[in-house]
């Protein structure tokens, strides 16, 4: 495995985080602290100019840089490089004055005032406009910077407009879609339930609050024209700044799970993936373990979207937010922890949202390296630089990648066609956290295992979960077929195969389109329980699962019988099936379950897939990094008091000695070994 | 007692529900094999064409019948009849489009988009024109067919409209009902409180959400205007088809207790009533006796609105729903349980909402005969299939109705006003669940009792319980006091007669209108309760009933104290009373007490009234059909085991058998006695 | 210590309420029973013409005037004074219909349609322009009449408005503020965050809901100029009023602790405080004690807005309210115990809204004096009259005013920066709790406390508590540091001293503006707990605290640490510290503690401060009102059973007893000493 260093500048690892010098222009005394300070903590890059369009362009055509360009020297000189922000995350107040089209218009149909931020009409030419010439601007001016990195384009995408522009292009992209035939459309989305035919694309609105919410298919189509409209927008950006710096690549940066937009589909256009990661350490309803554990599927969400190369920690708070529901600090340790963290999932960098503290507005009591007190000799400030010494010496890992044999199903398509469902509980349904508790257990097993889409390539994996894979894309169900067929290890659920991309549902028996076969079994009818309502699935050997929320009944025609209900009318009947297909097998289990009692059978499809587990102490997680030349493993220690792993051999490069078979580890200690 | 048969053609009763063969027309084999399970399954009538509008009408003027009439000939030619809908529930695209003032605009002024369904403006005289348009030529093309049994007025209506139409009619209603008096407007709506005198009959808006709410008069007046003009509308649909078919019945479908329209105002205007009942059975939250009993109160609140023939369970799920918070699957035997219990409440029908299951929009998982499986060998399709031979075998039972000599008094007026009153506890005045409850406890004694409004005719029966009834029109006061002369047995409560139609409060003591009279008492204070507060009534015989939620203090003039409060201030001061006037007896219950702690006082008044009673086990309903030439008695076992109920004569028509004196139900059975 | 009379007409002690004649005009049979059972009930003054703009003018330019004279010249004849409404609390239809900009727009941009209350625009010519007519003709007609006593303008003001006229009005408000500099206006919102900077005034929106509401210095300037803008309407009235009768006082009645003006602001315009109590009385979720105590410090805060004079008691229930979750009876003697408190917390009036109850309308069962049943024996009646004989009684008490060593600092701005803060728990910041915690804290040890706001004079204090200070005004840490020098107590909390008046962070470490060398603290960190997180403090003799919510780290330079944490990461880091300054002492609690742990510091701080305490049975409140002659104390027992206090010497002026050491109090008695 080649080494794929995202910046051969740096070559090591980045340690870096947003710095808006442009609220303290006024104050040299503190830009010059700043170097200063940045030095000591280690910090290698920032991230600049995010918000600075109405610094960089006060009047409509006014354009100054030269401040811009003083600051990028002044940390060049002092071996600091950047990331620069293209600044149409927040537009001026001159802009929206003049061109009020620039606004979004909300699900009522009302159009937005100015202010806030990340609320541009997607469509809106006057904005892209606007955005292309500033863009073209910086990249004149930047793009043959020394220490420029990487191109930041605007900030965290995300909502959706509905203003006469956006639904003349939703039309436009619905009649492209169905070839110009609205009754292809009509087809599509079974509008002749309840008399919706439309007559003429132009007939189509998207779905206003007051208007059509009852077609499915809409809906959807909604929410794919949204991430499809936003990745033209985005790529539009990234047209302008790559005609300038064609070798100068480009990110975005993603928010978690954000439900507005497909990334799998809007990653395409961008060189890296980075994302802005904010837990609820310490919270009051749930261990640090599942914290940290859910941390580390978002952060295997963000590295599966290229598996290719690293990704980028790109913004995370050195103390505490100021949004949460309660802002509560990073206990001591849990910074280097989180941290390391990302790096073991496959981050080459970390880096904060923000260095400094502004004295004002929103985000006044965000947590930031250095706060309105200004020093150094912090708690905060000390944790920051011992990170920065740990990044120093784990930069031998930068550019290696993570090998996965095992993957989890996540689908962009299935989750909005799930929240949109009318069926099961209204408020039960949990898609996104069936699939998270289901990954936290193989994490649990030692397992790296990829989160990947139903359009990934499944050849490269040995086991595959499926959860609740309510949508079947064109060819999702056939791809599935050849996988088990050729030896894979696949694992389903409930609510699987239902409906094809258009949320038509399939004639003739659930999971449809041929999966029925592969599994051996039709569903016939799917029970939804109350909160309060329990029945349980017993196997051969008497092994017992709970079951909640949601329960089908099944004909079984050629798989085995793994398991059978216990309770209520459907007692006895089929529950958990497994069906040989040429060398690999089908499971469908057609309850849900809590995730923790199917481990046994996880690791029974681990050792047919022949994938290795791992013997973890509990509240100790592990990650695997691989080179050319070496492999390193990470262990980190999510207890509040130290735990021992066995079975460890190689260099604990933090602290230099050899480890010969016992690990130990102090209480939120977090090691890496080079083996 | 004749028998009045709703539709000769049949003379049984009806099995049947929703067929939407117009999303299948490309598919003649399902067509086909849908008139082939349907004779499986006993259907002997289907309801058609309640969404078709854009498929009669593709484009404004185009009309297409032919389709239908070929899906009415070839059902009508395999014994199935039709029940035609009329396709306003739902507007084509065109339409909206064309004409815009068709759709509403809600309580903040802002017009629908469109989309969904039900959301005509009742004003609108493009609507009208074009819904005129689209009758006439139904009635014109079908009204003729054989197999045409009913026309089915649009669907499910309800809802209202602030658009500039609907306020001016708004204000020529105010001014005809004023008689063009704004004097007489201001003085019954006490427009001088807060210096809300209107000049003229045009100044009046609806409650706007950010306008008027604050005159009960007029948030009372626009809920009567609102099916006023609903009624006015529904009027105009049924005179076109009455216009061609003088001899076709109609009917519109209700929707159990709708809060939105006054249905014993609307069912004025058809010939049938029907509903659709949708019961959340084996929730988690009562039991499966209680959420019959419920249903069983709906039914007798529709049987209750055309007394002298029977009524249409127009729509019911085969399965399961798929709009509840949770859907669950009718467990098997309760569809049978469910069916007949209908019929014991005095249906005609039996009819489902949907035959087969849409593959796309918004009810593609509703219940159906028919699933997306296809097949008629499936739970469901059996369970139904059992139904259909059942109520072939209860023909006999068709056309005969139910006579009681008691009657709860379940008022609109009162319903509306108390639920907009400033006064008790804001989230706690629970008028239609006091009335269940105490309707239910009759239900327990196996009693009939109709549901009526304080405009029906009070001289057929011999008890009335008249909960909450807190507006006396014009006439009720002085009717309730005839039926009590005239030997009736009347039982009120705490917030009787505070105000007249117009929602003035009656000066010089409540009950007013002359009520306080006929119960001997006038209240001085009420009282409302905080949730965890108690208070307690004691009788002579130190029998005690518990209070919650509100409690009137009382002047007792010339009635009998039968209890008193045991605590707070008030205790010792009159709780419960009853006056003899005539030969009947007026009780006043002050204060809020759990309505089974009541038997004992209703069991009194029964015998008093000489209605029998009837010794049942708990969870078994009972109910009684009577024709000329026979009785019909129904039992109903709503529990998880057999019961046995004594003193049964008759023949069991379902199985044959004759039983003398033990009748012995299984779980879930429902016996039908011909006596 | 003069006595300050606020109506020589009356002398004594004002009994009356609000009453509405104009609803009755034609029933004169009302109207003269009205005024007899007025003087049976004791009442000297009665509030006329709130609501009778449309009365007094039912169509434009028309005015009748007569109606009212003869009310007022009828009662005045019966020895009944009046207070006269300004009637633009609530505007004719006619005016809406003619000046439609009359009406509010709302914070979506909608404008309001006609209907409701105190919703006019405040800034629109047009209404100021009507309004000023009427006033005027008001004071024309009625300002010489021997029975007024004062001008009541308007009625419970409040709310905001985003109309045009509005929002030009705040940008020429900020435009004069800042000095016509946007730069500087720019600065001091910190504006360059989001690059929200402004190119002119004119840009400025307030926080529209679907516009800017992320700059926290617009978010606090549109409250204060909200404020500003009725002060500025009200001005409008009162000159009006006094141009024709510049010797009558005005008042305007306030809303306990309403959130939407700033009262210390507004109350400079008035002569005489006064204001509307409802408190929840015997609710479910506190004890008595509790009620009575928060509403002894609404009586505070008002009473403490003009110290030199009684307040007035303007609206009060004689029996319940119709507009609260549950509106529950006062029980039997509450009305005595909450009329003669007001009493002792400094009003000179018991009013009650209402006298006689409307009969329709949003408040007809609002209580009153006058129930719909319209006799004066009831208990309501009996226990108001009772209040009438006590207060003719007590009238040598009115005019005399309050002496408090001690206060609280309860500062507007701060509470409005606090509620929209990001930072700390979302849900949980509690500043108005807080504050009244550690009040009642002092009322239990029989101290009186005034609530002052951070512009009051410190001086005249010994100690002051200022709980959560985040905003320092210019100058309000100088005024501190003077108080604490000059011998002050002074206890200050975490969340202390953080922004400056435009909500700018203070750099260099808080508590800012010099209260760090004040305390000798500087704050590091400052932690959110989660609901149910805890923290301890410990005291050198192991006296120990509970901590919740929130907690600093600090590091303490010259302080006394006079408590430490005791777990958690910040374990034996400081927690409580006291710092001596010239002669006083400023004490700095770092985390938020149950008040009643603290009583033991508070107790002291008293003793440091010279300020005595007195021994009360618990569930007794204790107040003085001072005069030249005597000094009369009130005992008031909040206890379901009867209450010693020893050490009472003097006359019981209600019974004329003499009290010679204990005082013996019934059930709910309040008990008045001449000292």
């Amino acid at each position: 495995m080649e080494k794929n260093i995202l910046f051969p500048q740096i070559g090591g690892l980045v340690h870096g985080g947003d710095y808006n010098p442009e609220q303290w222009l006024d104050r040299p005394d503190i830009l010059e602290k700043d170097i200063e300070m940045m030095k000591k903590a280690g910090i290698n890059c920032v991230t600049l100019g995010i918000f600075a369009w109405s610094v960089y362009e006060p009047r409509e055509g006014e354009f100054h840089f030269g401040w811009m360009k003083r600051i990028m020297d002044n940390l060049y000189a002092n071996g600091i490089f950047t990331i620069l922000g293209t600044p149409s995350g927040a537009r001026p107040a001159w802009l929206d004055e003049a061109y009020p089209e620039a606004m979004r218009v909300n699900r009522q149909g009302i159009r937005n005032h100015h202010g806030g931020r990340h609320n541009h009409c997607m469509t809106s030419p006057k904005f892209r406009e606007k955005v292309t010439i500033i863009d073209k601007k910086l990249a004149e001016n930047f793009g043959n910077h020394p220490g420029l990195l990487l191109w930041h384009v605007s900030n965290e995408l995300g909502g959706e407009c509905y203003c006469p522009l956006c639904i003349k292009r939703f039309q436009d992209y619905l009649a492209e879609k169905f070839h110009h035939d609205i009754d292809e459309l009509n087809k599509a989305w079974w509008t002749t339930f309840w008399s919706h035919n439309y007559n003429s694309f132009d007939q189509i609105e998207p779905p206003f609050l007051d208007g059509e919410r009852s077609i499915m298919g809409l809906n959807l189509e909604w929410k794919r024209f949204t991430t499809w409209n936003m990745k033209e927008y985005l790529d539009l950006e990234i047209q302008t700044l790559r005609r300038e710096t064609p070798d100068v690549p480009v990110t975005t940066n993603f928010m978690q799970l954000y439900n507005g937009l497909d990334y799998d589909f809007l990653s395409e256009s961008i060189d890296i993936i980075s994302w802005d990661s904010y837990p609820r350490f310490h919270n009051d309803y749930e261990s640090l373990y599942d914290t940290m554990a859910e941390t580390a599927f978002h952060h295997t969400v963000m590295r599966s979207l290229k598996k290719n190369k690293p990704f980028m920690l790109m913004e995370s708070a050195p103390g505490l937010v100021n949004w949460h529901p309660f802002n509560k600090l990073k206990r001591p340790g849990i910074h280097m922890l989180s941290s390391l963290q990302a790096i073991a999932c496959g981050s080459d960098t970390v880096q904060y949202f923000q260095w400094r503290k502004g004295r004002g507005s929103f985000e006044q009591y965000h947590g930031a390296v250095i706060d309105h007190l200004g020093r150094d000799d912090t708690r905060i400030f000390n944790e920051v630089s011992e990170v920065g010494d740990a990044l120093e010496k784990l930069s031998e890992v930068a550019g290696t990648t993570t090998e996965a044999k095992a993957a989890l199903l996540f689908d962009w398509d299935t989750r909005w066609a799930i929240q949109d469902v009318m069926a099961l509980g209204k408020e039960n349904k949990q898609y996104e956290k069936v699939c998270m508790d289901i990954w936290k257990e193989f994490l649990k097993l030692g397992v790296e295992m990829d989160v990947i889409s139903s359009s990934s390539d499944f050849s490269k994996y040995r086991l595959i979960v499926a959860p609740m894979l309510y949508v079947l894309k064109k060819g999702t169900a056939a791809r599935l077929r050849e996988f088990v067929q050729g030896g894979g290890q696949l694992f389903a659920t409930y609510f699987t195969g239902y409906v094809d991309e258009n949320l038509l549902c399939f004639l003739g028996g659930f999971p449809g389109d041929g999966l029925s076969e592969l599994f051996g079994t039709i569903i016939e009818e799917i029970d939804t329980l109350y909160p309060s309502d329990r029945n349980r699935i017993c196997f051969e050997d008497e092994t017992i699962w709970e079951v909640r929320d949601c329960a089908e009944t099944m004909r079984v025609n050629d798989a085995k019988i793994l398991a059978r209900y216990m309770d209520d009318f459907y007692r006895d009947t089929p529950a958990l099936t497994c069906k040989k297909n040429g060398t690999g097998k089908a499971y469908y289990l057609a309850c849900r379950v809590p995730a923790h009692q199917m481990q046994p059978l996880f690791k029974r499809m681990l050792s047919d897939a022949e994938i290795e587990e791992k013997e973890l102490p509990e509240g100790v997680e592990y990650h695997m990094r691989a080179g050319a030349e070496a492999v390193w493993e990470f262990y980190l220690n999510h207890n509040n008091e130290s735990a021992k792993v066995s079975g460890v051999y190689g260099t604990d490069i933090l602290s230099g000695s050899n480890i010969d078979g016992n690990l130990l580890l102090e209480k939120y200690q977090a090691v890496v070994i080079r083996r």
